[in-house]
């Protein structure tokens, strides 16, 4: 299987994953603005997906600059910055990518336009390569929290296909299945869009995970049938206070979660905090197209001309968080204090 | 406007809710199988209504019923109360209608076929005038606790289309509409059916009540904005402590309402009542084909071979309930008391 966002003969190529499950396809970007048209079409998804998508865009700005003015190239390059940014506002993953970027293009000790390449494109590499390992190592963590003969909930698509490897919330299954855990998972759907329907589910079943699909409205009822022993999910952003955004109807699993007394974790990488924002009020949250709601891609089901609400993500606040799973290890409540101790600990070991 | 299903020219006739919005169609079902499949697919639905279809299921097999036999004629309608009782098993107006009519169908006092075949064709009536006033009442008790400026939230449908008049929950906004009352409704989808996409926003956007249509999973982020002062559902069975079944979701509005401390009431008449059962443990969920979870309708988007939860309905416990609004007043806990009082109340005021 191909990873879901990969360089190669010098273009970005992604598995189209508004085409799943029906059909799977990979798709080359070769400028910026259809990569960007990528991202915002939701082709490639997922917090550190998107990460890396920002990543080889400033390498495809890099690649396809034309000339040997340095100062002109750095000029560009910043300017492919500002404008991937606009792709999607929600994901801090794209953002501190672009900043790592930007670190690199002002890197006064690169004199020339292929020293400036050549740092892009090594800077792509490391972020590809973090990734990756990040993947294993939040998946080894959540692992440990996985029970035979227990069901697990998710929402959305925190899998492989929402990062370069493995996942974050779907990492610490597949992990734990590699480990010879029994289990199943059961996957939200996750209107609009339905990523949960779509990518999970084809996700677990081609990695031989019992998989049970339900209709969002419908983990309450499960949660109160005792059917669901701990909810995984991704994050979009998370505060420095430990509040998490992530994809929409999360933070209503959370105080479904609450009240049902299940544990609720959250599997992030260091990436995804915000450490500039003291809480999850601060996250920007997208709100995206009414047609979305209306229907789904070209079935149309409610009137045309009734008002619709769509956020995108929700913000679920810390004290619904039992623990969130990064690549430094599990960080329990008090949250401010613990994220801070890990980052300022995954900081001083590199 | 037709109603939603009425008696005509020895056919009952209902509007086919899998049709709505894009289509308005009348269908005609001058025979038992017809009408049993309407109501199994959900072309007719919402409990009220689906009673007075089982009300309309004897009429019809009164009026098809052929000779002068009043034994065999008894016969032949218990058996068409049986056969109709196997359509849905979760709305109990369906099993009380049913009742209703067996007693008119053993009344020894009915001498010739003419005879039965006129009570239960007054009985029909009978149904159809008191859903009516029933609808009204309901409508009148609960629009004292709309205000203006305030947004109210509602899942599935349980308006005009779920009975054959004003509707449960929807007919408290009616009434208040009616009456003046300035306010806006959020609508729930309601996966998989989309009778909130699909009806509930129809009905509305009709009644020129300001409508906002929102996916299931985002109605916690709703609450948690405070942009809603209550929810308003209605029910399908209330079990005598007042736990209260309805559409799949309903639950999960409820525990929601209780963590953002949003009222939550149940709009339903005394034919919902279940009094032979004490708890909603006891209330028979129906669980329906995996396809409408894959997708919808035609429209297929997650793999086949995923495994299905796909509960019609579900309970919400007593306790996460503000109050009952029935045709009797609004009943507040402790509700085990005070529903026994209301409906001793309604016995003996008939």
């Amino acid at each position: 299987m191909k990873p879901t966002i990969f360089w190669k003969n010098n273009a970005v190529h992604l598995i189209d994953q508004t085409l799943l499950p029906h059909q799977y396809k990979v798709i080359a970007c070769r400028d910026l603005k259809k990569l960007w048209h990528a991202i915002k079409t939701l082709k490639v998804r997922g917090a550190p997906a998107i990460g890396m998508a920002a990543g080889y865009a400033v390498q495809l700005a890099a690649v396809n600059f034309k000339g040997e003015d340095a100062r002109k190239m750095r000029k560009d390059l910043l300017q492919a910055c500002r404008y991937i940014a606009t792709s999607r506002p929600t994901a801090v993953n794209l953002f501190n990518v672009l900043n790592a970027m930007r670190v690199v293009i002002n890197d006064e000790s690169l004199a020339t336009t292929e020293q400036i390449r050549r740092a892009i494109v090594r800077k792509a590499k490391d972020i590809y390569e973090l990734d990756r390992r990040t993947c294993r190592l939040m998946g080894a963590h959540g692992a440990k929290l996985i029970q035979n003969g227990k069901t697990y909930m998710t929402v959305c698509n925190a899998g492989a296909l929402a990062t370069v490897d493995y996942g974050t919330a779907l990492g610490v299954f597949y992990s734990a299945k590699a480990k010879g855990k029994k289990f199943a998972v059961t996957a939200c759907e996750t209107r609009p869009l339905l990523q949960g329907a779509r990518l999970t589910t084809w996700e677990l079943l081609r990695a031989k995970i019992p998989t049970t699909l339900i209709c969002d409205n419908m983990a309450a009822t499960m949660m109160k049938q005792g059917k669901i022993h701990g909810i995984f999910t991704g994050a979009d952003r998370i505060a420095s206070n430990g509040d998490a955004a992530n994809k929409i109807g999360t933070y209503s699993l959370a105080v479904l979660a609450k009240y049902h007394k299940i544990p609720f974790y959250v599997v992030a990488p260091f990436s995804t905090f915000d450490m500039a924002i003291r809480t999850g009020r601060d996250i920007p949250i997208e709100e995206r197209a009414k047609e979305e709601v209306l229907g789904y891609q070209k079935v149309r089901w409610a009137p045309s001309d009734v008002q619709v609400f769509n956020p995108a993500f929700d913000v679920t606040g810390n004290r619904l968080i039992t623990a969130i799973i990064t690549e430094g290890g599990v960080i329990k409540p008090p949250f401010r204090n613990n994220i801070t101790k890990a980052i300022e600990k995954s900081i001083t070991s590199k």
